[in-house]
């Protein structure tokens, strides 16, 4: 389990000093950061528990919500990107994790909030640069469209990310948004080392209430991980393999019992060599 | 209104012979027909019954269901799918809808399946040939993929119908499943004359408990159907445009007043020429 890395998410109800120690206890050596549990605990102090715990970090999430129309909805998207990727050099992770967002409320206009994604990353892409931190560019399932990203299959995350060098703007190949895809192979070798992050959770069913906290743990649902991660790493990824779980089942289970779960998985179906 | 269907399963409560009469009455040209209707009515008196009325059938729904292991599976959906083709030419009409199907229970063996259903297409085409009837592949929504259609996109449907003549293999633009895809507008293109229905409802949101009923009257939701049909219309497809609504709610509603919401969206979004 020397790839595997905690998203914080999978264990929402622990602070960010909970989630340290847990890692450190389970021997998890990654963690994959989100911004309000951060926040919680103050950038500074954040950086310095991770460092301290001697925690890599895997990504900071998340950035994006790039398709607001107008002038001062974009000036907001600008800001709050630029201050995320301030934090991600600050927390010491090379990776920012995008998701586009969805239509602006009432808007039919799919290929418009998609352009404005274009142009936003555009405007982001240099000062990425400048932080050492790359973009990941998240595809989100195909049902996240309307509410959420317009950014839907990889192969579209990577027409938008090679119009950019490649420590600026990556992909993140995510289990569950991207396993139904027919393209997913060659999608995932042509994104070779754009490949900036690989989260792993399990297609599970019934899709429940709310369709976001469907994810199941590895092994629990339809995806072959033998085979996705087959492919990842014959595109050349060798990087951080992060477990990232909405569920509200897994959020009421203990978070050292989470953990447990995830590192038995791991093993058995991800990192099994 | 010259092009609109009435797929049967909007009207879902209402018997195979309420629906031919809701058509006449609120001068809807044409009717989508479900096979579990037909057999209460009983195929020949299902066909005497639209003829009568001066109806035309623009679908048969459906065929399909194709990714089962072994041969008994596999001579099962064969037979399954002749009868099918056989009640389409009595109905008199020349598409039948097939929906793939899903992974079988257990299995996470996504490229296998998907191509047990090329396999199994290669055996019924000819069929479909015979009776003059096309095969017309549907591809649903990505987020019906692990249990009830392994084709997820119009390019994939598009890959399948290819490899046989036209007459015999089309594909289903269902609006509700396609309108999210970056790829769309070149894969409708592409698919000319391999349109075999072009079938609209809209994405609304939140999803339900049963993902499968999320659909909505169309100019309730997500989807800009004015961009969709010049695509498809652009792409040189004249033929039916088929309502089919999945929706609790509108299921309870009286037929004739959803008869009459179907018409004023179809007015309003789709033919408003």
């Amino acid at each position: 389990m020397t790839r595997l890395s905690l998203n914080q998410i999978t264990t929402k109800h622990w602070s960010l000093p909970e989630a340290v120690q847990g890692c450190v206890d389970a021997g998890v050596p990654a963690i994959g950061l989100w911004r309000d549990k951060v926040a919680e605990a103050g950038v500074a102090e954040a950086a310095r528990l991770v460092r301290d715990a001697g925690l890599a970090v895997s990504t900071l999430c998340r950035g994006g919500f790039l398709t607001a129309t107008g002038p001062e909805g974009r000036r907001a998207a600008l800001a709050e990107n630029l201050q995320a990727l301030e934090e991600a050099a600050e927390l010491g992770t090379d990776t920012l994790v995008l998701v586009a967002g969805g239509l602006p409320a009432g808007s039919r206009d799919l290929a418009g909030a998609r352009s404005r994604v274009a142009e936003l990353l555009a405007e982001l892409a240099p000062h990425a640069g400048d932080f050492g931190v790359r973009l990941a560019i998240e595809p989100l399932h195909p049902m996240f469209c309307a509410d959420r990203a317009v950014v839907s299959t990889l192969g579209q995350a990577l027409d938008l990310a090679e119009l950019f060098p490649v420590e600026q703007v990556g992909v993140v190949v995510d289990s569950y948004h991207v396993w139904w895809d027919p393209e997913l192979e060659r999608q995932i070798a042509r994104a070779g080392e754009r490949i900036a992050s690989y989260q792993v959770c399990d297609w599970t069913l019934p899709l429940p209430a709310d369709a976001l906290l469907g994810r199941g743990h590895v092994g629990d649902g339809h995806i072959d991980f033998a085979a996705l991660t087959a492919m990842v790493t014959q595109a050349g990824y060798t990087g951080w393999i992060e477990v990232e779980i909405f569920n509200e089942q897994v959020w009421r289970t203990a978070g050292d019992r989470t953990l447990r779960t995830m590192i038995d998985r791991h093993r058995a179906h991800v990192e099994t060599s």
